[in-house]
């Protein structure tokens, strides 16, 4: 496929950071499956490792902070590399890795049922301090799942 | 050590559910150090998995909201056991597995450096619809790391 | 205009209400502009009153995070409302008073400046607990000025 | 009585903002009683104005939600005008209108009964870029009735 995401810097980006991936990440397991530089969106499938309800088999709510979380994240990483494209690559390190969540707010609204799953991002706001995000996860049927606002310092 | 947790019920209770213990519950490697049954403490070490800044070295901050909103929800399993100790193991586990996060509230206040780290439950409100517990996150330096606020489903 | 607000049901309990009408709410000086009863909406106009910022001349924040919650629990009103018609006026309000917020994150997205604000609801979840409701406001320029979430008791 | 607070430039600037005051402000009717510049503290009567719910005469949750706000940023402002101490009044009004709330958190923990109730102020961090304030609304019998966490652009 030829994407946005070809990119030969945006992908020099993604595989320095992918030799210290955080594990976590890899726990999670998902997928980066974002349109374009302005909507972040993973997937992820259900497995025994993202269980929290015991009866009912549905999603951990931590997996599901855990995830959301990231996925605001994401939304600012992807729309903070169209600002720093063409900068040297130890110059965009020292941008990205400013970018962090200064809070989070989650609602869970429906237990997390599916198959697999789809998180995505929408910035809210983009100051030269703070970004602010919206954040929400739906399952394999379109149900809405759980809903997010994060606060990010941009970078 | 003698302690309160020795409490035949409720070491059947963890039993039972150590059988379905989520995965991700191991993978953040939490251990349960709560005082007594009014405050809930969980602790656990800096290793690989959990680092979310690779420059930095400091904890993901995934796995900080993961941890504060599962320290909420034993907050409020915690106080609930006193409440059904008792009764049959069948009519515990239906009244605990109905302890759900309605929404989670997370500030992250400074990076998450440390050996190890200690998570801490504060029941705000006990109603009979609705549970409310502030949660902190110290390291072993003592500096408060992250607090959050998260409203349950009290059971 | 003919409404589906003229139900003279609905006019009935309004009309108790305004009786009692919060001196808050006539301070901040909204009008209920909901086009039907699975979407709340209220206007009101920038005022002397409502300044926040004495060099900017914008909203207070603390008039945004009162209208917000306002426009929360009238999103849960309404939606009962359809549920409730037909009891006694005495039941009605027993059922409505139990409308409470149980908790509310406001996000001020942009300086509050314009002419007149609008603030909308959209019911995320309606449980027989728990609702929740998100929020916005826009100015009369159509930008997003502020969004919130928050939880109710849902009668 | 003799207070930190009698500092001749602390007192200009409060009188400069009271020209300028927010009629909500006046309408909330509070009375700043920071003891110090490091503990934000306002005190308010319970009168018709703010009553909410109309069957039990408690406080109106908008204005709650708007004195938690702005206690908050006075607590920023009271911080920050020890930093700003010997500036010329337009560099100090300069930055003190930086000050803004950009996200706040509120939990309404118990109908709020009494006649007077006090809010408070606490910093939880301090950054370049942006304050955490926990703060807490007390009835007059030193019951808790709602808690609150704001991040605010810290000038």
């Amino acid at each position: 496929m030829n994407s946005v995401f070809d990119d030969p810097e945006f992908k020099a980006i993604i595989e320095y950071f992918n030799q210290f991936e955080p594990a976590l990440n890899g726990f999670l397991g998902f997928v980066d499956e974002s349109p374009d530089f302005d909507h972040a969106s993973f997937k992820f499938h259900m497995k025994e490792d993202l269980i929290g309800n015991i009866r009912y088999r549905t999603l951990h709510g931590g997996a599901i902070s855990a995830i959301l979380d990231i996925t605001g994240g994401h939304t600012v990483f992807l729309k903070q590399f169209k600002e720093i494209k063409g900068l040297p690559l130890e110059k965009q390190m020292s941008r990205i890795t400013k970018i962090g969540t200064i809070d989070l707010r989650i609602d869970y609204l429906m237990p997390g049922k599916g198959e697999y799953f789809v998180s995505t991002g929408y910035l809210l706001r983009r100051g030269s301090k703070v970004a602010v995000v919206r954040m929400e996860l739906h399952n394999d049927n379109g149900d809405l799942i759980a809903v997010g606002t994060g606060s990010y310092t941009s970078g």
